[in-house]
C-alpha cells in the first residue's frame, strides 16, 4: 500500500468467484453460474500448456468474447508427479503466482470468476486460490454438479441405495491401498484415472469388483464414451475418466 | 392394451425426468432443470404427510402454477423404521402405486417431471420410480448439485484435497460401524442424521473427529445452521442435516 493509499484509503476491492462449471454439458451449469458468467469484469481458468483449458471449453456457448480472460497454463506435463519435491517446488510458485495476478485484479476493484470443472471444493485447483486469497478478499464459491454426478447419470446407474456406504477414491493411490478400499465399501468412485488405469484396474479385479465396474470417460461430454471395466483394457484413458462401481443396497 | 389399441397402435408416450433441484437455493438449480420444470406436463413429487415437500419447495419460484401437480405423500411418519417389515411392505406398496399413476400420465402421452432433492442418483426416492418405470417409458435424468455439495459450500470448506479418500455415510448405520469407517478415511460426509445425531455423534467421538466435524443443519434453504458438532448437542435435529469432516490432505 502506497503512503498516498494509507491515508485515503480505496475502492473496494472485487469479489473472487469460484464457479463450479459442472460436469461438461453446459445445461449442467447452475443458474447461479450463468447469471455470473456473463456479469464479472474477468474469467479466469486453468489449462494444460497449449490446450485450450477443459473449464473453459465447457463454458465457451455462454461466454462473452468480449470479457477479459487470464489464462493460466500449468507449468508441468504429465510425465512428473507429485512424489517428486521438483514438481512441488514448481506447482507451489505457479500457483502463487497466479494467486496474486487474480489479487492484483481484485485489487482494482474488478471481479473475478475462476472457472472450476465440476463442484470447486471437491479436488480442484480452484481450493489452492481461494486458500491464498479468501483471507483478504470477498469470495463466493458456487458449488457445481460434480464429475461423478455427470458420470453416473449418463452410464444410466443409480450409485448409492439405502445405506450403502460410496467411497470415492483417488487412482493415484497405491495399488493394494485402492483393492483394500475397494473391499470396504458398498458403492465406490475412483477419480484421476487416466495414467494409472492399468494399476486401477488390476486393483478392482483383486477386490473381486471387475463385473460391477463401469470405465467413464469425459462423461456429458462430445467425446463421451462409457463401457464396462472389463472391456476397456488397460490402455491410458484421458485425465477425464473415472470408474464406478454402483452400489447394491436396498431397493423398496 | 385393449383390442383397438393392439391394431392402431397409440401416440408415443411421454418422457419421464428425473429433476435434480440441488441442495436449497433456487439459484443452485441447473439450466437443464429450470428448462424441463417450465416445460413438462405435470410435475410430480414426495412430500411427507401434511406438507409442501422440500423438493417442491424449492422450486417454488421457478414453477408454473398451472402446470398440473402430482403430490406423493409417503405412508408412514418417522416412528417406523426400514428394520420393520412392516414399513418395508407399506413403502413397498405405496411406491407400485406412485409408479402407476406415473405410468398412467405417461401413457397418455404427458411428459413428467418429477424432482429429486439434490442429485436424482444419489439416495433418492426418484430411483425407486425410475427402477420401475425406465424398461416401458423413455426416462431423461437431469443431475443436480447435491446437498453435500452445498453443505460444504456454505461451511466454507473444501472437502477432499490431493489424495484424499472420501467417504459418504449413512447415519442410519450401527455406532461401531460409522466409528470404524470413520477412522478408515480422510474426509468424510454423513448423511440422514435427523434423529440419528446422538449416536453419529458418538461415533465421531470414538474415532477422534470431533474437533474437525462440522454439523449443517438445511444448507443453502433459508433456516440454514451452520456449527461445529461440538457446539451442537445431542439434541435431534430436521431431516436436513448431515456432518462434514472436510479432508487434510496435500496442499500445494
Ligand atoms: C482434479 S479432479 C476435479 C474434480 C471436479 N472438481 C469435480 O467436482 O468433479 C479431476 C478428475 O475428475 C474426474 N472427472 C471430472 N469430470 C469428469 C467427467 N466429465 N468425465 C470423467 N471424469 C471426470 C476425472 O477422474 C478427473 O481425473
Ligand atoms: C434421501 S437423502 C437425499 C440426497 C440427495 N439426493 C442429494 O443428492 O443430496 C437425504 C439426506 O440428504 C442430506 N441433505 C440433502 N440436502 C441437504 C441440505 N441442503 N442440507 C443438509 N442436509 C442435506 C441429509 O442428510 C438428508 O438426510
Amino acid at each position: 500500500m502506497s503512503a498516498l493509499e494509507k491515508i485515503a484509503g480505496r475502492a473496494e476491492p472485487g469479489t473472487l468467484y469460484g464457479i463450479g462449471v459442472g460436469p461438461g454439458d453446459i445445461r449442467y451449469l447452475t443458474l447461479r453460474g450463468a447469471g455470473l458468467l456473463r456479469s464479472v469484469n474477468v474469467i479466469a481458468y486453468f489449462a494444460k500448456r497449449g490446450r485450450a483449458g477443459n473449464a473453459r471449453t465447457i463454458v465457451a456457448p455462454l461466454l462473452d468474447e468480449n470479457c477479459r480472460q487470464l489464462k493460466f497454463e500449468y507449468p508441468y506435463t504429465d510425465e512428473i508427479t507429485v512424489a517428486d519435491p521438483a514438481y512441488r517446488d514448481a506447482i507451489s510458485a505457479f500457483y502463487a503466482e497466479t494467486a496474486s495476478q487474480i489479487a492484483e485484479a481484485l485489487g482494482r476493484g474488478h471481479s473475478v470468476g475462476l472457472l472450476a470443472e465440476g463442484d470447486p471444493f471437491f479436488y480442484s485447483s480452484f481450493m489452492h486460490m481461494w486458500h491464498r486469497l479468501e483471507g483478504d478478499f470477498p469470495v463466493e464459491v458456487v458449488p457445481g454438479v460434480t464429475g461423478m454426478s455427470g458420470c453416473w447419470t449418463r452410464a444410466n446407474v443409480p450409485i448409492t441405495w439405502g445405506d450403502d456406504i460410496l467411497s470415492v477414491l483417488p487412482g493415484t493411490l497405491p495399488e493394494d491401498a485402492l483393492a483394500q478400499r475397494l473391499t470396504a465399501c458398498d458403492a465406490a468412485v475412483i477419480m484421476k484415472v487416466g495414467r494409472n488405469l492399468a494399476k486401477v484396474r488390476r486393483a478392482v479385479e483383486m477386490a473381486g469388483l471387475l463385473d460391477r465396474a463401469i470405465y467413464v470417460e469425459r462423461g456429458t461430454m462430445a467425446a463421451e464414451r462409457i463401457v464396462p471395466l472389463r472391456e476397456q483394457g488397460d490402455r491410458t484413458g484421458p485425465y477425464f475418466a473415472m470408474i464406478l462401481i454402483p452400489g447394491e443396497g436396498r431397493r423398496l
